[in-house]
């Protein structure tokens, strides 16, 4: 029987649209879908950049008209890795043309804008790219979770430290403006931190928080910090920052519950740190496992186990399994309401930092 | 010339007892000071304990008055080690003697006592057993920091984590009751959590913060988490907690500054990391210095460059300094002054925790 | 101007198949070459296996018949991921019909097969696919001694460990038995182990070894552990093995020197261990490198800084990096005169396991 | 019951002297037995540094003539701690006059010297001061291995790496001069070497090596490589250097049996990795333990689990274990008869290097 034929639009040039490119040119060499996919558009303002970007990647066509494009009745999946302040109006229209959605992180520039997405793509198949939970580490973790191995969690505490505020020679991009970013590093690291301890530790019920911009003349947060009370009675910390010197891509959480503990460092994205809590004590220690298989999340997918993967594999394997939920009729996370989800806890954390106060989310 | 005789007088007769007998035994092994240090009374209330403690530690003699002690004419320095309880009554009466008096930490069961502590030893010698200030990757990070190697500090991020509280089998002591201890983590651990972070990044502006005891029927904290604002402008968060399964003794600092990085887990005392943020990207990376000399504090004092040393020699040190500076008419630190400033800071914690404010200390 | 087209035939279906084949998908997309290439036949001898494999890579053909395939004059390039036992075979058919031939490691069976393949290939471009050259972190230590940042090397150190032979379940395959592979653990890993050194050390004087199969009935070795004695002074010693339990891919080495220390490890592949010997005792200890950029080799043509990569682009940097020679007319390393280079030590190794001699090999 | 009191007398005031010293004064402190030691007299052969140490430690006489000690009725202990060209004359001297006697390591210049030496020690209590068998972790890796978690061992690896060498600006000593140390990293760092692989992997059957002096007119080995074969069918390789840039004190193992993996580093004391490769494949990775208790190896005679000990730790076990067996009638390992087992792997060794061949010692 005969894929199905999904023709996509990007629309976005920067970083994150080669890194989503990668993942449709190679889904399929990884994940059997019954789908295939076609790059069919690349959409961006700058046509010289686009069409480079469109040769190397392969995309068929380019423009400079999202709304062209998302009125195409041709298209399928409309995906949008702008700056920020563009998500939620493309979404909105996409979802209201029945595409399916794909859409960058941070989803929208506030929750209030999340629920307007959340409420146009109700009816069609989206995702918001938080790829992280498909970091086999960490989808390793939920499972470790799931088969009470690290029992009634008692601490979670995350952070995601970057250091590009330090560097006095990198220019301002739109990532550091209110304008088009919406915030700074709120949105743009602690949107993960949240979906993660979501993902892993599930609902929030309070938070106090502070933020702080170090930079003179910016308008958007270089660093935040959150005390968490979690629903499950346990207690959390959250940290984003991007001054945090030293360290390039330090997205990392540490779980402590009654029969186990876990770590994790997105510098060692394929290993996980795991303390078995019930065996004897004199045998015990974190274990550093290199979770690449056999038997860990998507290792059958990949190389062999042994090799290790990159960033670049989180993207393929959100993609993959979103194509085969949609194959299946089964619901895919996280979507535009896991999204919407984080925005609302992002939103307490402002609230908490400005007003001073804890800010129950129940 | 004859070295001065110090005789010493010690109350308690525990874990901590032990650790400064020891250091009673050996400082004269490994720091030079123009004193002799005679181990001369051992107090405590368990007399068969007290014997067979004087016999191995070499106490001259023992006792269960600890009033009597202070009232000796020959007893020039009275240290105490017992229960938190204690502390205070014991430490003024010493001072009001005219003793020399050390004081185990927590220094008191509250801020105020700690001031009544303070004022009474104003004018005898006095030193809090802080003794991680003497861990020689902590001293050399205040080297590092006073050399301006860490530059302008961004952020600060320090938790002491311990598993005590789960373990089941484990009886309750005099250091889970509010009668006898005054506090849970907050005394035990977070206080040297502060008293390092004073120590290092220097005075604290604000706090929020949340505490929590997870055993019931406990009426001590369990775990407590601090957001914190230093007054040089960094942004700080501090934790402590017997519940984090599958740590044993991980009293852990991170430092992020315009210059550098530190980072240290008490777990691995003898290594300091540190990445010095002036030297081309490139070469980056955190350095895992094993900090056993040449040239690194105390190693002079202790073993061969590359020989560890462990928890004892971090109270050898800081009475070898103590008795330096005494010798040398020099301000020693930590002492009760210290002490208060940590309980301010343990206070404002607690009010913060307790008022869901932040609390400004300043 | 258009690119010139290459249009390939790999040949082998296994695991290296796919890795070749992704690289042909990938090369493109990170690497500016002058070069279009065709995925154009698959060859194997499983035809179902080989349509499902060209249904996912994009092979445009497939056949059976190697033979056939190396006389197309259409066919550019001949890539060869056979067991080991067809290597010569096919390589030197590939090369007299002047196409570019690209082979996988181990090159051959022997020395001497070895040596042939290197003669016949003189004339057209070729490569060995030892990939692990284009390790980032492998390409950044040659860079610090080109720089002479290791100095004078008095140590090399290099273990390739795994731990395959120590699993009952796992079948017998290919790379088990002599008539297919050649050899055990010496062709699989310390070819790569001598590779990077002759690549990192520069040339071998002479070998003293012992091998062992720990197997009963296995005709190929499963450990050979070497002392070596490298042109420039230095004291070496290898290490491979299939029995190295705990261990899943742990190819690493250690390298010290007058000036610094380099130590690396595959499963750690983004990391590079550094010591600058040339600072301040007291500031030196082995730096934990990631080499994701900027400033590392590839770095630009992959992700951010910080975004750490996996073992197939390894695979996309050699034929990147061959292609942009190949372009410029270039020497390309390593080449079928460095997988001869490899296969002499190997043989002395052999040789010297036998004998229980030192074997001299210049 | 009044303990027994030792006399003892120390000869040599170096490094060991002090660290042995330590031990006399400490290990009371830590171990239960039915024994006091007297400080008796230190024997060396600088009055003005005798006077200075046994000052500092509480050596009652000084004395610059070994001889007459030797020969003093009322000495229980002579304990050698002089460069090791005097250990044989003294330790024999020592034996046939009927004290108990403790030799530092290397115990001999030579087999022929070590054998004479345990004759003559066969009738008194002796020990060798191969401290590193208390390391904790070491202790407990022996003890994992007696509880069948290694089971079937397939390799030992084990180096011990220092960097003394590479240093110019220090200043030749008596450990590197032929006359009065008899070898270089052999006799220094190869001996521990030996005797912890005899200690955890049981006798060697053959070796292969090579020696290097790296320094110019060195009359001694800066270096040495083995390779090794046990008697238990496991292949394994040894290196000890002065030249190893980077390292302080990496007296390091790797084993991997058919059961588990485990790893030890000096430089990190006190923690040891171990796998174990009976658990599920997805749950196995090195875990980091912190062999300070419970339950660990000598983790009731110091401090609380989680409080970490140093170097000087071995020494006060070494003489706790040694006296607790002594007053038990119990055999004490290592002995006189371990030392001789160490320096005929040493001269095998050696002779391997000198000759090119394997030598076989069974």
């Amino acid at each position: 029987m005969a894929n199905r034929l999904l023709k996509t639009a990007l629309i976005g040039q920067g970083f994150m649209g080669r890194a989503h490119s990668n993942a449709y040119r190679q889904v399929r060499h990884f994940f059997e879908v019954p789908f295939d996919i076609e790059t069919t558009v690349l959409c961006g303002r700058n046509q010289a950049a686009l069409d480079a970007m469109a040769a190397t990647w392969g995309w068929h066509e380019t423009s400079t008209e999202w709304r062209a494009i998302v009125e195409r009745p041709d298209i399928d999946i409309v995906d949008i890795a702008t700056p920020n302040a563009l998500h939620a109006e493309i979404a909105i229209a996409a979802a209201e043309a029945g595409k399916i959605v794909f859409c960058e992180k941070p989803m929208a520039m506030s929750a209030g804008e999340a629920a307007r997405m959340a409420a146009a793509a109700k009816h069609v198949p989206n995702m918001v790219w938080h790829n992280y939970r498909r970091v086999p580490a960490i989808a390793y973790t939920r499972r470790l979770i799931d088969e009470d191995r690290i029992g009634r969690v008692f601490h979670y505490r995350a952070t995601y430290l970057q250091e590009s505020g330090t560097d006095p020679t990198r220019r301002p991009s739109w990532k550091t403006q209110k304008a088009s970013a919406g915030s700074g590093a709120m949105g743009d690291l602690m949107s993960h931190v949240v979906d993660t301890a979501l993902y892993l530790n599930g609902p929030i019920a309070a938070v106090a928080a502070m933020q702080h911009t170090f930079a003179e003349g910016r308008d958007v947060d270089d660093a935040a910090l959150v005390l968490v009370r979690f629903v499950n009675g346990s207690l959390g910390s959250f940290e984003a920052t991007r001054y945090a010197t030293g360290c390039r891509n330090a997205n990392r959480f540490e779980i402590h519950g009654s029969k186990g503990m876990a770590a994790f460092n997105l510098e060692n994205l394929n290993h996980l740190q795991f303390l078995d809590a019930t065996e004897p004590r004199n045998l015990q220690g974190p274990r550093n496992i290199l979770v690449t298989g056999p038997d860990h999340p998507f290792s059958s997918n990949f190389w062999k186990p042994g090799h290790v993967i990159g960033y670049e594999h989180t993207f393929i394997a959100a993609l993959g399994e979103f194509l085969r939920a949609l194959a299946e009729g089964q619901p895919f996370h996280p979507n535009f309401e896991d999204g919407l989800r984080v925005h609302t806890v992002l939103a307490a954390i402002e609230q908490a930092a400005e007003s001073k106060q804890w800010i129950e989310l129940l």
